[in-house]
């Protein structure tokens, strides 16, 4: 691992062998979240990063990464806006699929969730192959926002997820090669 | 409706008429998340509630939960923990089934995501029939943490879901009749 945050960070991140499936290191984020001290660098860290570029909404991926947009949106002053799975949002939306290695997942967005034009920042947890973001990345498109940025707690580079995201700047505060 | 944060925050949230299914009036609280002034004032209200009150974990319910627990948990410089669906925690859970009108649900949270005697405030956006935040509140009690309060954005009085949630005190935003 390559830290631009410390070891601090890393360090509150559990690794969970064979979930969901065998062979699978599962890092668990819940015990970065837990931490008083860690959950205020995570946001410290991102504030940083995006104050003064006139974000007005941060949007977050069902669900973990309702817990970093939300309190990133708070502390930038701005609002949060949601993307969730088939069947949660209850106005009009728009959705992409999307190829897993097995089947095909969907998200949705509200068609109202950003006006044209408006600065967005895209943020998950985690950038493992890219799949979600890079369909949350056509649904912004889709309504025409203008995308500031994409951001990351972790990204595993190993997977080459960045490779899907196009054109926009990623920040990312823990890398895995 | 009676408010005791003002009509503002009222005004912000949407109404969807048979979401998700026919004769159900859906509060949909999208529209007051993604709103700046918005979220800062939901956030600021239960910050003011709840200061110097030595929480060390806000515990959010899947997943709109997590979006009011997280803002607020950093608000209070504080924790985070999940209550999560089935399959969605990797380390070792515990769990509680309820009754839905139809069927059940079942709520999970990791066994470690709290310390036996730490202060905390359990926190979703809704009360309705308070079966979900019923069940959270059993879990917590099995982990022996000390519950401070339990606080939601809108109370539906009319569906007395406060008579399920005991000694607890509980705090609400906005209380529809």
């Amino acid at each position: 691992m390559s830290l631009e945050a410390g070891n601090d960070l890393e360090s509150l991140i559990r690794i969970i062998p064979d979930f969901p499936k065998k062979g699978i290191q599962f890092l668990d984020l819940t015990t970065l979240f837990k931490d008083p001290a860690g959950l205020r660098k995570v946001i410290d860290l991102f504030y940083d990063k995006y104050k003064g570029k006139e974000i007005s909404q941060v949007v977050g991926i069902e669900a973990r990464g309702f817990v970093v947009a939300s309190a990133l949106a708070y502390r930038l002053g701005c609002g949060v806006s949601l993307i969730r799975k088939p069947g949660k949002l209850p106005a009009e939306t728009i959705s992409k699929s999307y190829a897993l290695e097995y089947g095909t997942n969907e998200i949705h967005i509200h068609k109202d969730a950003v006006d044209k034009g408006e600065k967005v920042l895209l943020i998950d947890d985690l950038l493992a192959t890219g799949g979600t973001m890079a369909a949350a990345v056509e649904l912004l498109e889709r309504l025409e926002a203008e995308i500031v940025g994409i951001a990351f707690i972790v990204e595993l580079g190993f997977l080459n997820g960045s490779e899907k995201l196009g054109k926009y700047p990623i920040h990312t505060l823990i890398h895995k090669d």
